[in-house]
């Protein structure tokens, strides 16, 4: 007991210091590490696994909706960056640049790319000349660079691995389809595979991507009430095909410009996954991602035929595809339980001498610790039914999280109380100008327009900062 | 017909010249295209596809052998990268430097990992404490960047995707055991799912990694009769776990240095199926990764039942995880029959009025076009046999191209003949220095030392080249 209280007590409590309990639960899950290059993280292979599993998930998700999946270089020539005006005035400044190849200095410097529009038209404008070449419906799976200031593991640094889809479209209609189906396949992984829900809606024209017509983004809420730009689907109208001369022979056989959208996730989804589901004893992983779904603890294993069951309860599990993990290492009963709930695994199996006699073991869920003893007869449907109750169970909690720490603010007034004593969204109505949304930030601290949601409440006739009248409804918060 | 005609003319044929013919294949199936970054190129869908059924594969073989997946930063500190001399002087050479990020030049130079070595000894420094620890073994899937002159598609591109493992032992045996049991899960890859043979066996002195002990390879012999390094596992003793202070807590309660091993193999494989495998007609891909396994071409698809048929039948093989195409386009059978022979698709299923009639259809194999007539009734295993044949007679091509291209030398006058003379490998006796390679290099145009073999033969007493005593008997031959 008491190398499992060690353990405990190693991590800060998620009330006392957020950002502490998160970094803490970051090393001792053995997530991530930091590298010696300032802003870098390295993914460990319990983290990667989690990565590993998000990724395989959403692949069949974007394959199933058509998808290819592609490579472009890493490599972005200063002047294909600017080919585009807003694009590359808005990652310019953040991109990290090759100047030196082998031992020549360049002649153009090169950036790393921080995202590849400007690659993917370099390369539709070769292959797109029809419209029977149409839809292009690209996906990469890579990593990327923006040149981080401050960093925190998962949330932002300057390296990270995402996805990012690029499609062209012969009409703006299908492009503008494709963006919200993107949009909508990012919000069923969230809800039905990291058991996170959301608010979404469309990004104003201050926090919309450099370079879209449209930014829609998926906005969970964290424990402590912080948004994180959870995924966000852009449309980019036909802007980028002009600018990169990318056309096609249409079906009325005159040049025209294609459609394009572009959409992405990345590793930060891990920190959101900590951040929503994580609790004091440390990480809560939703069952779908798990590298190990179910931990077999042997009680009394040197007891005569435990381990021997313990071992056949592990392979009938397995049989099922189920991750399970078998931990008859010498450590005592407690401290393994301790062990994986830090590594959030979501279903603890206890068995022992009594309950081999009675021919059962013990389910403890992750979530909520809730107790069972199931017979052994029916141990595999037990187990998947705990683990979708686990999945819910987590599902449920952030959602009551979110609706918890949602507000209303009807006045200027109420939005500056709200902003100040109560760690959340806060709906409010406003006029469209950035002036409005530049102001609240600087009066909050940082309480930016999270999205304007497809459905708005109504909820006064007047522009919650200047008074005018309002044009749209908008979720605020502070965000990572 | 004449659109066929079209597109088979468009391939330069093998025996005229066999790298307009390779880039010719490149371009025509799609797998890559070039970008605007010289010597990086864009993977296409069909060429990405190829290379995610390679990955699955040989990742079911890392994970099945213990190993787990990370992902180290992309970037290696100037420093970082030169606390092992040999290692540095190696790939320094051949770095893309990043000197600026953001807007702020940097007070030391990142290069973009060619290799991740030093990265991974800076993160096992950490992690590794006792005897406990050990092994680490660890992949990680990831692009690298060497800065080349010359480059080909998949061959030799400035910017690669690779796998790269990285492991740490206890004892040099083990590490020992680990070199050459990735080598050989390497060469039952190449057997099993890609069709290729090769040789197998240890690098000189000169051809070794920069920074290790030993170098074992994995030698396939191009149509041509030109090897490619296909694979490579080396054993660095504990060398740079000195250079990098990485040090356990032994089962003697001593500070202990661990034993290293890294191996690694590359989209260069795609370079490699095209090359052992294609033909005048375009790829013909092994069964187990081509994208396409078997391509359903109805005939006279307006026929009523056609289609309809043609629909089941792709159903039917699609319920057995077959990987299947049915191209009902309106374009001419013949087309078709043309176009999924470049693109290397095993097996083509023909099913007509008449087939129908006679509940049949027609299978013909890409690998030697061999027609069967199969009833419908037993579809599914006509398919799983056929392509096992089609593996079969691939590797076995294959192998009798590897066979029928090496030739032994017992004179020096022998090996230059044959060299001039006989594209393929040279099996020839060596004294063991380098001087030696170097002058038969020169005198040759670029024959190498390809691997010494794990079990030599003894064609003679004397090097072929100075006549001393003969150390081992190598395998020679020019390389891609």
């Amino acid at each position: 007991m008491a190398q499992q209280k060690k353990m405990v007590e190693a991590i800060t409590s998620r009330d006392v210091d957020f950002a502490k309990w998160y970094t803490d639960i970051v090393k001792k899950a053995e997530l991530a590490d930091y590298s010696g290059v300032k802003g870098c993280m390295v993914i460990r292979p319990y983290g990667y696994a989690i990565w590993e599993n998000m990724q395989n998930d959403m692949d069949r998700r974007f394959k199933k909706t058509g998808h290819e999946n592609v490579y472009m270089p890493m490599f972005i020539p200063e002047s294909l960056l600017q080919k585009e005006k807003d694009h590359v005035e808005g990652f310019a400044p953040e991109c990290a640049w090759v100047t030196v190849g082998g031992s020549e200095k360049l002649n153009e410097r090169l950036a790393i790319r921080p995202t590849s529009e400007t690659l993917f038209c370099e390369h539709f404008a070769k292959v797109i000349n029809s419209y029977r070449d149409l839809p292009k419906l690209y996906n990469q799976w890579c990593s990327v660079v923006r040149w981080e200031k401050t960093t925190r593991p998962f949330l932002r640094t300057s390296e990270f691995l995402w996805q990012e889809g690029h499609t062209m479209h012969e009409t703006a209609e299908e492009a503008r389809e494709e963006t919200q189906r993107m949009l909508q396949v990012y919000t069923d992984f969230y809800k039905e595979t990291l058991a996170i829900p959301a608010v979404i809606g469309r990004k104003t024209e201050k926090e919309k991507f450099a370079g879209a017509e449209e930014t829609y983004t998926i906005e969970p809420m964290m424990h402590n009430g912080v948004a994180l730009q959870g995924g966000t689907s852009h449309y980019f109208g036909d802007g980028f095909a002009r600018s990169f001369n990318i056309t096609f022979t249409g079906r009325d056989n005159k040049l025209q410009y294609p459609f394009q959208t572009s959409w992405g996730t990345s590793t930060r989804m891990i920190g959101a996954i900590i951040m929503v589901h994580g609790d004091d004893d440390g990480l809560v992983l939703p069952p779908k991602i798990a590298p190990i779904q179910v931990a077999i603890i042997p009680i009394a294993q040197k007891k005569e035929g435990v381990l021997d069951k313990a071992n056949e309860l592990k392979n009938r599990l397995l049989d099922k595809d189920i991750r399970v993990k078998l931990d008859d290492s010498d450590k005592a009963p407690g401290w393994k339980f301790s062990q994986y709930e830090m590594l959030g695994v979501p279903v603890r199996l206890e068995i022992g001498p009594k309950d081999i006699e009675n021919n059962q073991c013990v389910l403890v869920r992750r979530d909520n610790r809730e107790k069972t003893i199931v017979s052994l007869d029916d141990l595999e449907e037990a187990i998947a039914e705990t683990l979708q109750k686990v999945h819910d169970g987590m599902y449920n909690s952030a959602l009551e999280n979110l609706r918890s720490k949602t507000f209303e603010a009807l006045t200027h007034e109420e939005f500056l109380d709200i902003a100040e004593n109560k760690p959340g969204f806060i709906k409010a109505m406003w006029c469209g100008e950035t002036e409005c949304e530049e102001k609240l930030k600087d009066e909050t601290g940082g309480v930016k327009s999270r999205c304007i949601p497809f459905v708005e409440d109504h909820l006064s006739d007047f522009c919650v900062c200047c008074g005018k009248p309002a044009k749209h409804m908008v979720y605020w918060g502070k965000q990572y």
